[in-house]
C-alpha cells in the first residue's frame, strides 16, 4: 500500500503502511470514536481538552508503529516482525468499546467498557472484526487477547499495557497539549531510543533512566494537576445523580423516556446488546439530557440544566476518618430543601503512580526493568531516589460535593448556611 | 472581581477582570457554543482540530483584552477607556450565534448566524441580555452595533472586524494549533506591540510591517491548506446533499421527521425562532443523522451512513468554462444508478485574501495602514512586495464531487468507470 | 558502529551511523568550527543567535541523513545508495572552510572561504582528507567536487546546493531558533514526505505545494526581517573600516601588529597559508581587536572599541539615483571631524528569494521543480502565486552609515547636525 | 523613555522601561559578557548550549521585571515600588563578575566572581557604577547588598537569590532551551500568579503547589541530566589539569607566558585587580590555550590540544569509601606514561535540591513557604509528597577520570590496560 498519513498535533503525522490499519481506522465502529470525548469532564475545566478517543487511539498506533519499527529493525533476534502488526493493530483498538462518558455510565449501568471492546473485535457483525479476519482467521483472538494481557507473548502484552505502555504515553502528552498545561510532556524520542524487548517483556537501556522517570513524574503531575481536577469531578457527580434520577423515574414513566432517550432503553432495562451500546455517543447523551431539561420532575430537569449549562456543584475535602461527620452538612443541606441523594456526593480519586511487582497482590504491576551496559537487569526505583518516593505510594484525595448555593448567605438561609460555612476552613472538612 | 483566570494552549491564560465578561461565559447562551465545533468538517480531515466556537471566541476576547490593557495603558489620549469593556464583550460575543454546520446549514434553511448573533445579545429572553443590561441599558445594543460595524467608533468596530481583527488572529492561531500545520502561525506579540489607535481607526507601526506581512501570508496559507482541503469540503456537500432530502421527504411524511428530528421541524416549516435556533448543536444534528441512517428511504440512509461513518465523495477540480462539460461526467455516474441531484456536487471557494480600500464596491474593504515615524500613514501594500501580489487576487478552485465508486473498475459498470476516468488528468477535469 | 547521537534543539537528535561520520565531526578543523559563530553579526542585533557553525553543520548532516535514509528506502530504483555516505559527508563538511567574521574578512584580505573548504577536505595535511580516504582514494576529491557543483550526479549535487537543500533548511529552522522569531519556521518534515530524487536531480511531489512554496516565503522572510537587520550591517560596517585601519597602519608599523595580532600578518601579507587560516577563530580575532582598543592610533582604539563594545553606527536608506548626494552628509561628517573613510560606509544587501532556470545568464540557478501524479513536471512558480512573486525580483536596500554622535544636537555642532538632519526623514534620506 | 525591546527565544520579549536599565545593558562591563558561556562545559556535550552569561542576565532581568511590575500593580500595600528599579538591577547585574569557565579558574587562581561583582558595582571606575550612581549616590552600594544578601528587605533579596529566584527561574528554562532538553521546562507564567510579597519575603500561593513543585523537580532532573553530565565535568577536568601545568611551568619560564598568555600573568603572580580580570574572556583565554598547542613543554601542549579539540577523558564512576583503592588504576596509568597529576581526575558533583530552613547549619537556605486561603503559611514539603524527597537530600556522584587511552587495548600495553579494565563494571569502579 502507498503511506497515508494523518496530520496530528501531538506526534506530527499518523503513518499507515497497512492496508488493514487502514481500514480499522475507516471503519464505521472506529469512526464512531470520534463522537466520544477522551476526557469530557476535564474539558469543561480545562476547556482546551475537546479531543476525542479516535485521535487518542491513532496516536497509541502511532507509538506502537515506531516502537515495532525499531525493534523489526534493531532487535530481530529477539522480537517476531511477525507480532508487530499485531501490536499495531492492539494498539490501536485498545480503547474502541469507550463510550460516552464511560467512567460514570459504567457505574450507573454496570457495563464495561473493556467487554465492549472484546466483542467489537471478535464479533462476526462487526467492520472491524471482518477486516481482522482478513489477516487470519484467528487474528481478531489474538488482538482481543493481547488487550486482555492473556496473549502469550509479554513483550506484546507490555507494550499494550503495563506502567510505561504506548496507552498512557500517547494521553500524556495529548491530554498535555490539548489542556494546555506542559505537567504532561516527556521525552518520547528519548523513550523510544531505549526502549528494547527481552526474552519475557520490555526493558529500557539503564542510560534512559531519567527519561523513564521524566515520564513517571509527568504522570503523576497530570493526575494531580488535571484528571483530579476539583471542578471535573463536580460534573461526573452530577452525571451520576442526573441518570440515578433518570433510572428511578424511569420505573414510574418508561414513556417519558421512549420518547426522549429512545437509545437508553435497553439499559435501563439491563438488557443491551453491542449494536445499542454503539449507537450511544456524548452527542446523543447530550441530545438526551437537552430533552430532560423541560422534564417535569423538578430535580431531573434542574440536574439536566446543571450538567448542560456547566452550573456546577461546590466541594470540599475531608479525611477519611470524618466521612460520619459529613452527615452535619447533609443534614443543613436538607433542611433548606435539597435532595441530598441528588445535590451531594462523594467522589474520592486516588492514583498509584507507580509500583514494583508484588505477586501477593490481586492484580500485581508489571514492574519497569532497566538493562544494563552488562545485560542486567535492574527494577526502576533501585536507581530513581523520586521513583522511590512515588513506589507503593497512594496519591489522591476524598471530596464532598454540594449546591454552590449553600456558600451564598444573602438570603433567608443564611443561618443555615453560615452554620454550613462554619465546618469550612481553607476548602477542608473540619470537624 | 478577584481575576479568574481558564488556561488555553493557545493563550496560555485566558484572563477575566470583570464580572459581566465572567457572567457572559457562564451563561447557558455562550455555554451552548461548547458544543458547536469552530471547523467541523475540517475536523474530518485534520482529526486534531476538534476544538469547539466556546475556545475560539474565548480566545477572541484575550486578545481584545490584551489590545484594549495596551490602549489604555499607552493611547489614553486618543482611545477611550470606556470603550474597553464594550470591545471585549462583542469579541467575546461576535460568534454568539453560530450553529451546529452553520454554512451549510444556512444555505439549507435560509437562515443567518448573524442574526442570530443580534438576537441574542438584543431579545429580553437571554441570561446574555440581561448580564449586558447590567452595564447599562443601551449596553446591548452598543455590543450589537459593534458586531454588524454601525458602531460610531471605527476603532472599536475594526478590532472586531477588518482584514486584521482580533477574530482572525485567533482563528489562525487556534486552527493551526489544534490541526497540526504550522501555517497559521505568526507573531501575535510582535503585533500586539505595533497596533495602535488613531482618530479613525487601528493602525500599525511600520516598523512592525513584516509581522502583519506574515500574518496576511499565514492566512492565505491557511485557506490554501486546511480550509479549503477537497476532503473537508466533500463532507459539506455530502452534509448539503443529506439536508436537500430530507427537506423532500418531509413534504411527503413529516410525521418520520417529527419523530426523528424534532427539534429541525421548525426549520422544515420556515418558522424557526430563537429558541429553536438554540436547541440545536452538534450533538443533537448527528443524533437526527444517527437515526436517518435506519430510514426506509435509501437515499437518505444511504447519504445519513455517508456522513457519519465518513465515506467521502472524490473530486476533481474544473475550469469556469468547462462546468457544463461536466454534464459528461454526470450522466456516466446517472447512468449506473446514482441520482446526481444527491451523489455529486459542485463546491467553489475562492478567497481574496487582502484588498484596498475600493470605494465603488458594495462592501469595500478596511485596509491595513501603516504610520511611519513622522505620522504619516502609508497603505500596507505600498511596503510589501508580498502583500502586493496577494492584493486583490483571489486564490481558489472549483470542485467536482461524485461517488468513490466511480472509481473503482472491478465490477459490471467498468466501462462506464474507465469512460468516467478517461475525463481525468491529474485529479482535473479536462474536456 | 553503534549508533551515536547529538542532542539537538532543532532536529531533536543528531544522529550517526557511519564511523567515518563520527570520525569527522571529532577531528580537529570540524571541532574548530565550534570556535566560529554561525551568524556573528546578527548575534549583536538578536542576542540569542549566539550559535556556531559547527551546529549548523551537523544540523545539515541530519537533514541529509534524513532525506538519504528515506532514498535508499523508497527510491533505490533511481538512487544509488553507495551515494548516501557521499552526501551526508559534503553535507557535513560543505561550511568547514568557514572563518571568523567570513564575509567581511573575505572582503578586506581577498580570501574565500569556499577555496578552504576545498583545501581542507583535499589537502593530505589534514585530519579530515585522511579519515575521508579511509573510505577510498579518490573520495575527498568526490566530496569536494560535490560541495563546489562539479559532481556528475546532479541528485546529490542539489541536495547539496540549490535553491532548496539541506544547508538552507537548516540555517532557516536553526537561525529562527536560536533569534527566537519564528519567520524561518517551516514544514520540514512535510518537505521530506514529498522530496524524491529523478533521473537528473530532485523534485517535490506536487500535492506539497505549500510546503515548498512556505519554505521559500520563511526564506524571504528570515533575510527582510533577520538577515538584513540595519543594526547587524552596522557592525560589519564597523568592522570592515577597522580592519581596513589595521591594513593601512600595518604598512608603517608592522611590529605592533606582530605583536598584538600575530596570526594575522600572513594575511596583512597576503602570504597566508591553509594552516595561517585554521588558526583563527572568533575568540582569536576579538582577542586582537580588544588589544587594539589600547593602541596609540585614536582610530584604531576608537573602532576596536566600539566594535568590542558595542557603540554601533547608526543608518538610513537610500536610493541608488541619490547615492551621489550622499556627499554632502559625509562633508557634514567631516566638518566636525569624523574620517569618512574609517566613520561611514555604504552597506547594500539584496537577495533574489527564488528564480527559474535562466540559461543565459552566468550561474543559471537550478529551478524548483514539482512532479505531478502522472510524472510530468511543472515547474513551481507555475503552481504558486506567491512564489511568482518571489521569482526574478529582488528585495533589499541600501544603507548609509554614520556615527550616532550626528544625531545628538546638544553641542558645539549642534547647526551642524541640524543640518544633517534636515536631509533625512522617516530614516530615509531625502535630496 | 520610549520602551526599548530585544527578542528573547526564551521569554519572547526583554522589555526595557527604565534609561538606567538601558544604560546598564549597554555599558562595557555587561557588553563583556556576550563573551563568556552561560555553560562553558556543557556546550561541549549538549551543542546546542553556546548562549552567554549576556542573554541570561537579560532572562532574569525581565523575570524581576514582570514579578516587581506584578507586585507594583497588585500587592502596592506591602510591597513598596520603589524597591522595583533595585530589583531590576541587581537582577540584571547579580552575575556581572563572572569570567571565563569561572568555576574552574576560580578554583585554580583563588579568586571570586561574586567579590568581582561586587566590585564592578561598587567601583568608581566602572561605567556600571556610574550608571548607578545617577539613580542616587547610594544605589551601588544598594544593588550590591541586594546581591550579597545584606540588604535589610528580604523581598528583594529573596528575588534575587533563594531556593526560587529570578536567576535559577532563567537558567533552568534558558539552559533547557538552548540545549535542547525539555527536562528544564516548567510554568513560569502559573508561578507568575502565584508569586506574593508578605511582610518578610515571598511567598507562593498555596493554590500553586504544584507549579513550584514542578519547578523543583526540572531543577532536579537538570542538575542530574546535563549540569552533572560526565562528558562535560571531563571538560572540566582536563581545564583544570592545564591550567595547574601551566600555573607550575611559569616559575621557571614566565617569559613564555608573558608572549603566550599576557592577561594571565597577574593571575600566575597572584597580584590581578579588576581591569585583569575583565580583559579575560573564553575568547582570550582560548586564544591562549590554542598557542599553548605549540609548546615545548610535552604536558602542556597535549593538554592544550586536548582541550581545544576535545579529545576527552574517560570516566567511572566510584564510591566515597573506595577512593584510596583508585590507586591501583592511578599506578597502572602511570605505568604506561602517563604522569597522573595531569592525566587523572577526581570530579564529585553533589546537589541539594531543596532544603527547609535548618538554623542550625552555617548558610540556612530561605524554605519556600506557601500562602492559604486563611493567610496561614506553610512550608512547601509539607504540601507535597514529591518535594519532600527530595529535601534534605543530597543527589549526585563521584567519578574518577582517566585517559581514554586506557580503554584501548590493540596495543603494547594491552595486559596493562586489561589489568585496568577489570575493575570497572557498568562504567562503575568495583574494588
Amino acid at each position: 500500500m502507498n503511506e497515508k498519513v494523518f496530520r496530528d498535533p501531538v506526534h506530527n503525522y499518523i503513518n499507515v503502511n497497512h492496508e488493514v490499519i487502514y481500514d480499522l481506522i475507516n471503519s464505521k465502529e472506529f469512526q464512531r470514536l470520534r463522537r466520544v470525548k477522551q476526557v469530557p469532564t476535564t474539558a469543561i475545566t480545562f476547556h482546551g481538552a475537546e479531543h476525542s478517543r479516535f485521535t487518542h487511539c491513532l496516536g497509541v498506533y502511532e507509538i506502537a508503529r515506531r516502537v515495532t519499527d525499531i525493534f523489526d529493525n534493531k532487535y530481530a533476534d529477539i522480537w517476531n516482525p511477525d507480532e508487530s502488526l499485531l501490536t499495531m493493530a492492539a494498539a490501536l483498538l485498545h480503547d474502541v468499546g469507550h463510550g460516552a462518558y464511560s467512567h460514570t455510565f459504567e457505574r450507573l449501568f454496570d457495563t464495561d467498557h473493556e467487554a465492549y471492546t472484546q466483542e467489537i473485535i471478535t464479533s462476526p457483525e462487526t467492520e472491524i472484526n471482518a477486516i481482522l479476519r482478513r489477516v487470519s482467521p484467528d487474528f481478531p483472538d489474538k488482538v482481543a487477547s493481547v488487550i486482555n494481557h492473556t496473549y502469550p507473548n509479554k513483550q506484546v502484552v507490555q507494550l499494550i499495557s503495563s506502567q510505561i505502555d504506548c496507552d498512557r504515553m500517547d494521553y500524556l502528552l495529548r491530554d498535555s497539549y490539548y489542556s494546555g498545561v506542559s505537567y504532561g510532556q516527556f521525552d518520547l524520542t528519548r523513550i523510544l531510543r531505549v526502549i528494547r524487548p527481552v526474552k519475557d517483556g520490555i526493558v529500557f537501556s539503564a542510560s534512559g533512566m531519567h527519561a523513564v522517570e521524566d515520564y513517571l513524574v509527568s504522570r503523576y503531575q497530570m493526575y494531580m494537576q488535571v484528571y483530579f481536577h476539583p471542578a471535573s469531578r463536580s460534573m461526573e457527580v452530577l452525571l451520576q445523580n442526573l441518570l440515578k434520577r433518570a433510572k428511578v423515574l424511569y420505573l414510574s414513566d418508561s414513556d417519558y423516556f421512549k420518547q426522549t432517550a429512545p437509545n437508553l432503553l435497553p439499559f435501563f432495562e439491563n438488557k443491551a446488546e453491542l449494536a445499542d451500546y454503539l449507537a450511544l455517543d456524548d452527542g446523543v447523551m447530550n441530545t438526551y439530557f437537552q430533552s430532560w431539561m423541560s422534564s417535569e420532575d423538578d430535580i431531573l430537569s434542574d440536574l439536566a440544566s446543571r450538567f448542560i449549562n456547566r452550573k456546577m456543584f461546590k466541594s470540599i475535602t475531608f479525611d477519611s476518618h470524618s466521612e460520619k461527620e459529613l452527615n452535619r452538612l447533609i443534614e443543613l443541606i436538607q433542611s433548606i430543601g435539597f435532595d441530598p441523594d441528588y445535590y451531594t456526593g462523594i467522589h474520592v480519586n486516588f492514583d498509584l503512580p507507580y509500583d514494583i511487582y508484588r505477586p501477593e497482590k490481586t492484580n500485581p504491576r508489571t514492574e519497569i526493568n532497566m538493562i544494563q551496559k552488562d545485560g542486567s537487569i535492574i527494577e526502576l526505583s533501585n536507581l530513581s531516589a523520586l521513583v522511590k518516593t512515588l513506589t507503593g505510594t497512594i496519591f489522591g484525595d476524598r471530596r464532598f460535593y454540594f449546591p454552590k448555593e449553600m456558600l451564598i448567605t444573602d438570603d433567608l438561609f443564611s443561618s443555615v448556611k453560615e452554620s454550613f460555612m462554619s465546618h469550612i476552613s481553607n476548602e477542608h472538612f473540619k470537624h
